[in-house]
């Protein structure tokens, strides 16, 4: 780790709060919540993920429009229909929208439309996006590759910081491994050790490490247990329906429930799940 | 896993509770929490462990007398007399012991000096071993093997139950992983699963997954967050002269206070932590 | 694999013969056998590297411009620079070139200078990337991502044939494991698979997955006998000078070597190593 | 490896050449091709293997009786009996035989009737076992652990060797990692590194590691192309009715084919497959 100038912690107490809006951080005593659905498919999708969980309540919302598929035949996402959907549902709902920058033409369209860019794993040393996303206004949620060392993790982040940007937020996903019972192995160590090397909040994804979703809300009690500064779980009215990971994916109803047991995991590691979003408008006010 | 006929759950409530002493169980609402060093060295060393940690408190006490270890050079244990240092301890502060077994002609001593005979990840498919556990009266922890996948892993324990032995505890211990900053990968998501799949306990050991001391408090806290039955820490009155493991090894001092903070984690998920042990006889009485 | 529509057989004597150049090809009975340098150096350099191996002989050349760089302090390449050296010393020698594209926006420069674009393992799902040589009318050699199942590499290589582009070669170069005494681990069982699924050309990098030269040697002769249609060997005039990679560099002494025992095995395969290339022109003619 | 005393090589040449019997040996220049089913089900079954890969030629034949099966419901080995029959079909063909020893009470019986201990991935770090068969005069074939370092590995021939048997052949047969498309990775880069820093005869076993019987010729070739000592290759009268590992057995004359390909790689690494065994004595001689 030695050459991250940036990355690494001045001093024990050394660390960065990044902020999704005026109202959401990360970083601090306050904990991340970030629920969604793998893809944006439609208004009436994200209008339901926001109205019910935004009381749960849950700070951000994810979706994704430009989606990262194995095959080239796969759904690939909505695109810029997806960005004004969850820009609409981010104004409506007033919570930050997470979405993922697969490539550095996406880049101006969805920092306009988004609060935080996120690089996916199969990006994480794509080392132009990581420059690009560097020079960007917005914070940027960089998830670890799949087989990626922690000093290669960080030293991806340490592209976006030197470039300019310092708001990255890490997030473990899960690691490639032997075991065909789960999807990826959730690499809690790596969590509390990046919590301890770096400044930058560290965030984890339970859903994609799990592959069941039976499994998702023991390891996200887990995540907040070990020190992370918040979790992304996937969830959707449908899960069934879902286009995408729909096996991972909790109903929104398991979401809320999930979040009411994070509080109690929060309580005992000092943290807090703040209250935070708005009241929709309506139309006619 | 569908040849498994004894180690999984007959239905969603079906729980194994084992009892290590009359008034330890690990299985139950009561969660295991186990500390030690990782070799017994002296009857003052096991003393010290007992004496600061049965307050802590601790519910069981680990120690190695026979030792695998990588070279034939290295220490290989104290064998019986560590044996019996262990047996004294047990019955002066009455925290039931753990040691590992490493071959067959090591069960009969070992079963009469100690409550619970661990086999450890490199015997995992040591299936003479397994047959030979299985047909003793006393509890057997049984760590998963350095690639065992969940499969190998609960089959491994049908050999143990189908051979007469009910008391099977499943311990998860870290896998084998590319990333060289920790020493395995903490797998908390087979934790999860093995819970619902099988009605053993399942324990983890922080300690050999982490490899660094200053991660295992946080890894100990996600594992009872995750759902496990306990946690086995290696802990040593001066760690930095333990004799094997000493890089991860808890002093007694961080073992108490870990053993508090897994009290708050323990209340977020509907567990205790139990008093124990009794105040060790004063030697004219 | 079942949505792969373009890259599997067709039926088993299905094979793609790809033209590097007019002369040399790969796929056919003919092994491909590439030296050079990690990154691109100098003039001087490179045609070191070319006048000594055109005889042993190779039939390509590879060299690095565009660097992919765990850390962004690091030497990042010649870039344009770098790819005028390299079509020069194609050009005088005859020999085609490969050299490794990380951006859209270096596509059109690296096309026009070189006659392979190689596509690194980190960009391996970079999908925006794929698509984008997939229209481009060179040869793309796609090496296997650091985790990538098989199932992912060939749905990698589908994404650049389903965008238009049918001359597509695979390349194994080691994955991530445990053990730090080699770099990566050489799946020779992969190249063996693919040769039976796919009818595109695999070639091996034995270079990163050795990681010490002293382990280059027999791994290409092992990959010549597995079947590979050829390998792509790092070598360079004072190897402990190389700027990157130095430790799994061979001389060009070593590497002429090398291919005399390669021209051994590929007897023993029935594949031939053809001499290629061109006397390089004499200024005054 | 530092602690290994009797397992390094004490200068470049230095090369152990263990003898199987009086005519079959392993480690110089001769190859040592070893064929046979998984597990030993008959005594026709041996005979047809024998008589017809004496003529292959192999060098030795394998078959187990003891078998480490993940689940203590399958069929676990012919034991005695199976010995029995080894025996005489070495008697009568004049190959000598490798079996597996899975506890240390098989050792006098399996010493009595074979001529190489085999012990299995399973126990690679079974010490007790290893300090056992370290106590036999008869060669001792190790197989490389489901995830065991070279270190490991050399350490646990040094138990071997550190306890008075001198004659241990190492077997890589594949590792655990994250493709299901093989069984497991084989890791021919081990065996170069091992050929480089033991002077013990190296082995490797494709059939483990492609688990599928259409990769393994190729990566036997590779083996050979490597520097391996040898290869073992599980074969079997009729592969489709064995009782174990069904689908990576090879048929009897794919087998000979397979040596036959063998010898032209090994004419092409300077090494040669040698004639040996003997035509059976009529029963009236």
């Amino acid at each position: 780790m030695q050459k991250a100038k940036l990355a690494l912690k001045a001093h024990a107490d050394h660390q960065t709060v990044v902020n999704l809006s005026s109202t959401v951080t990360v970083g601090g005593s306050d904990l991340l919540i970030v629920g969604g659905p793998c893809s944006v498919e439609s208004q009436a999708q994200m209008e339901a993920v926001a109205s019910r969980l935004r009381v749960a309540p849950i700070q951000a919302i994810r979706g994704g429009v430009y989606k990262p598929r194995t095959s080239p035949y796969d759904f690939q996402g909505m695109g810029l229909d997806g960005l004004e959907i969850l820009a609409g549902v981010r104004d409506r709902y007033g919570l930050p929208v997470i979405t993922e920058v697969m490539a550095i033409s996406q880049i101006e369209a969805i920092a306009t439309h988004a609060d935080v860019l996120q690089v996916g794993s199969r990006n994480m040393q794509n080392f132009d996006l990581l420059k690009a996303v560097g020079q960007v206004d917005k914070p940027v949620l960089l998830k670890r590759g799949l087989a990626a060392t922690l000093e290669e993790f960080v030293m991806a982040a340490e592209y976006i910081l030197s470039h300019g940007n310092p708001n990255v937020i890490l997030c473990e996903r899960g690691i490639r491994s032997f075991d065909p019972f789960t999807r990826n192995v959730l690499d809690l160590g790596a969590v509390v050790a990046l919590k301890q090397i770096t400044h930058l909040p560290v965030v984890v994804d339970p859903s994609h490490a799990a592959g069941k979703r039976e499994l998702v809300a023991n390891l996200a009690k887990a995540a907040i247990a070990s020190g992370a500064d918040g979790v992304m779980v996937e969830c959707h009215p449908e899960p069934e329906e879902s286009v995408s990971d729909a096996r991972q994916t909790l109903s929104l109803e398991a979401m809320a429930e999930l979040v009411q047991e994070l509080g109690r995991i929060a309580n005992a590691v000092d943290r807090t799940i703040p209250q935070t979003g708005v009241m929709p408008q309506l139309s006619w006010v």
